[in-house]
């Protein structure tokens, strides 16, 4: 790995757990063992960071869904609950800590600068963008109603996601996250 | 209104804008226009004061909840169809910024503090409490399925919301909560 690669991976860590304000660059680059010179050969500023991290974030998205569905079944229902359940695995292994890294990049910084606003928005669209390209496979399936709107539920059930992270961070478990299972399968995905 | 009062107000408005971690004292002691020294009567620390602010953010949901309610229709599905057509208006008001401000503070101090964890967990909880009680009269009144559990979809149906407030931040735009609305009612409840 590069010295840049491991600064945003490190970064990103730490961003991840703590939030983007409260990480302070001194902080990164302790954790990375990287002297400050090194740092602003590769970024222009904190910001310029940040903007970049959200981009390493958005890669992780899709090389994490990819991998989950390299052996996945042919059923684009069967996809997409693989998914949630890699999703649900992987939060089970951080404690239910940490939440969806764009989600709490969104929050956080949402309303304090239109570049990150900016950013966070394509970066919530391209997750959106993954899921509406299963419903809409699962609608050539038959598997759901070609009566609704695919990029609409998608954009439904990620901010559902999203939402049940929060509920997860307060109280440390699975419950929020199964039970969004639940409703997407049982009572959005089935009219 | 008291001194307290009015630095819980005042302090809730910077929160709510720019949260938790990057308010300052200094800062809410000069918008309040009180000394440190007045703070400190009424609150232990930073932290007192912060779990005082999410007991202020849970007595603003419940009041905002009432005094929409007051003239609400009988029919309790027209009271949640109040309910969230008036928070998109209270949203419209701020520009599609700011959020769920328990929401907000559940993402950014969920993983930072037991304490606050703790305090967050009943603050949704008691959201979800009272739209629980509304799908619940709504399954008296027939009007949704009794086999619907009320306070899974109650705890569903905020999720969504904490979920579509994260995408309004950055979009900028009514759509993601107009669009929670119209899954809620047309798939979620509609079973």
């Amino acid at each position: 790995m590069n010295t840049k690669q491991k600064i945003l991976q490190i970064g990103a860590e730490i961003i991840h757990l703590k939030g983007y304000n409260a990480t302070g660059l001194q902080e990164i680059l302790s954790a990375a063992n990287v002297p400050k010179g090194s740092f602003y050969n590769h970024f222009k500023s904190k910001e310029d960071f940040g903007l970049q991290v959200i981009d390493f974030f958005s890669d992780f998205f899709v090389q994490f869904c990819n991998d989950i569905l390299e052996d996945a079944p042919n059923s684009p229902l069967g996809k997409l609950e693989k998914l949630l359940d890699g999703f649900m695995e992987l939060f089970d292994s951080k404690a239910y800590t940490c939440g969806c890294p764009v989600g709490n990049f969104a929050q956080e910084m949402g309303d304090l600068s239109p570049v990150f606003q900016e950013k966070l928005s394509k970066a919530i669209d391209a997750m959106v963008d993954y899921y509406t390209s299963i419903l809409t496979e699962a609608q050539v399936a038959g598997e759901i109603s070609s009566d609704i709107d695919a990029k609409e539920a998608a954009n439904f059930i990620i901010a559902g996601w999203h939402g049940a992270l929060i509920r997860m961070k307060v109280s440390r478990s699975v419950e929020p996250l199964k039970n969004h299972k639940n409703f997407v399968f049982n009572y959005v995905l089935k009219s």
